[in-house]
């Protein structure tokens, strides 16, 4: 995968990039921790388990994707902060609820103690529950779009992407396909479910943030949203299956210790990681007509796909 | 309570209630049928769960509360249909998750096996989590309010009663509290919260279902609102520490044995039932001055107070 990355990308523009998604980083951090309700605050216990469970880590791919995705339709940089710290809300409410005893019953998360290991399984359940529901609240913010419409729409959209239809049916299908032998589009209907679902929201709110997104844009960063999200699943289960627990901040093949079927093990490692470039092909290839203006999502595919830092 | 009740409805205004409350109970049945995935749709099983979960029982009295409050404002009742629908699939989330061994572990609700204990805890997790998502799907549906902005004001005072600082906040400060001595301040503190929240955005959303709701209305139903709420936790105390579980539907005496502060340990029985009835005064008081339009309110500050069926 080192390949793909430097035959993409020279050096100059990946320093640029770094710097780049640094910021959009620091950016995310910040506005979470604007957002969410401080320590001192009641409950107390509920808001800080809440903030540990958000806070100083993860990579923020998905705020990344928003960014990225909006500034392509010259979104402005304040409203991609709400609709990109939503959708990373819904995210860390999921790997709080999926690390929980009755789901992946997993002790490690972002390299420290997952949320129901520093607190407890109540106060877990309850800071999934409230992260979701203050994703809503944030992305419902008075004001947050000129065209209330458009907000409502985007509120739509990340709805559907969390639901029994996006995040949380595949999180389901997950659970039923354990010990089973699914075939390669089982396993891609689950993954556009459970990861893809919201990494296609990402890009979609991000371009939403802009007032008036062009039909044609929209076409295509959907396109592109769809193999990147899948693309990273497929990178998710090459990394499962490979790295070391130390390197992956959470335990380590965990998939294979839960018997649950991966790219790596239908496809083999090598199919796999050609399953992962052609996907990234087809998202560069996506976002292509739009030139430099969609550098940001194209070094983003690179940085998926890759995901060496 | 039987006393309050017959006092102030006589046998022809509480028959036509009954009738009303029926027919609102049957519209957010068949709502709630229709907002919901069908048991046939992938993920089969999620869906099943879900649906279980929330159809076929319940008293609706948030739906109740939507519509009566709805009536007062002259609000389509198809659009009450929806709000009503989201403040209720909010509430079903949170007694699955709340029925859950690591919460309250309850393997009875409303006469039948609990969520968790139908189907898995990993479903019931689940189940909650997707039914969170569906109501704020089923609240920015496109089109449901002329005016967007609206509809944004209503998805965000929905997130707000549900999150960390509503229903959520509320099921912490109620976990916490296990096994202390609260005073009847800190007590109201916490069902404002755990049980008012959702109560009180059930009259509001009912409200702003209207198209240019009066805000001296909207003031006086959110007087009614908080009281209500109260009263409704206060009832609750005292059937949990009265009734039977055939009756409930649910295990009685269980505050008792999980060791909770109630109103009815901290006041006793008889002075728990005077603080209702105040309350209950003080919800009816705030819409007189709306004589025959706030008399599904009335009706219902009486059946919430009674709870007689």
């Amino acid at each position: 995968m080192k390949l793909v990355l430097c035959k993409l990308l020279p050096k100059t523009t990946m320093s640029d990039f770094s710097a780049w998604a640094a910021r959009i980083q620091a950016r995310a951090e910040s506005t979470l921790d604007a957002l969410l309700p401080s320590e001192n605050v009641a409950p107390q216990r509920l808001h800080a388990a809440m903030r540990y469970a958000i806070l100083g880590g993860g990579k923020r791919v998905r705020p990344l994707l928003a960014h990225a995705s909006g500034e392509l339709f010259g979104a402005s940089a304040d409203k991609l902060d709400i609709a990109a710290a939503a959708v990373e809300m819904i995210h860390a409410y999921s790997l709080v609820h999926d690390d929980m005893p009755c789901m992946d019953d997993d002790d490690l998360r972002r390299g420290k103690p997952s949320c129901h290991k520093q607190f407890d399984d109540a106060t877990a359940l309850l800071v999934g529950d409230a992260l979701q529901s203050l994703a809503f609240q944030a992305l419902a913010q008075p004001g947050l779009c000129s065209n209330a419409g458009q907000q409502v729409h985007m509120i739509h959209l990340l709805a559907v992407a969390s639901g029994s239809r996006g995040m949380a049916g595949g999180q389901a299908i997950d659970l039923a396909s354990v010990g089973l032998n699914l075939s390669q589009q089982e396993l891609e209907f689950m993954h556009i479910h459970k990861t893809g679902a919201l990494i296609r929201v990402a890009v979609l709110l991000g371009a939403h943030c802009a007032d008036a997104p062009d039909e044609k844009k929209l076409h295509a960063v959907d396109r592109y949203a769809k193999s990147i999200g899948l693309a990273f699943q497929v990178v998710d289960d090459i990394l499962d299956a490979k790295a070391d627990t130390a390197t992956l901040g959470k335990t380590a093949g965990k998939d294979a210790k839960n018997n649950k079927p991966t790219y790596v093990t239908i496809l083999g490692l090598a199919q796999a990681r050609e399953f992962a470039a052609e996907l990234h092909a087809d998202a560069v290839a996506s976002i292509a007509p739009f030139g430099s203006e969609g550098q940001r999502l194209t070094q983003l595919a690179d940085f998926i796909t890759e995901r060496s830092f």
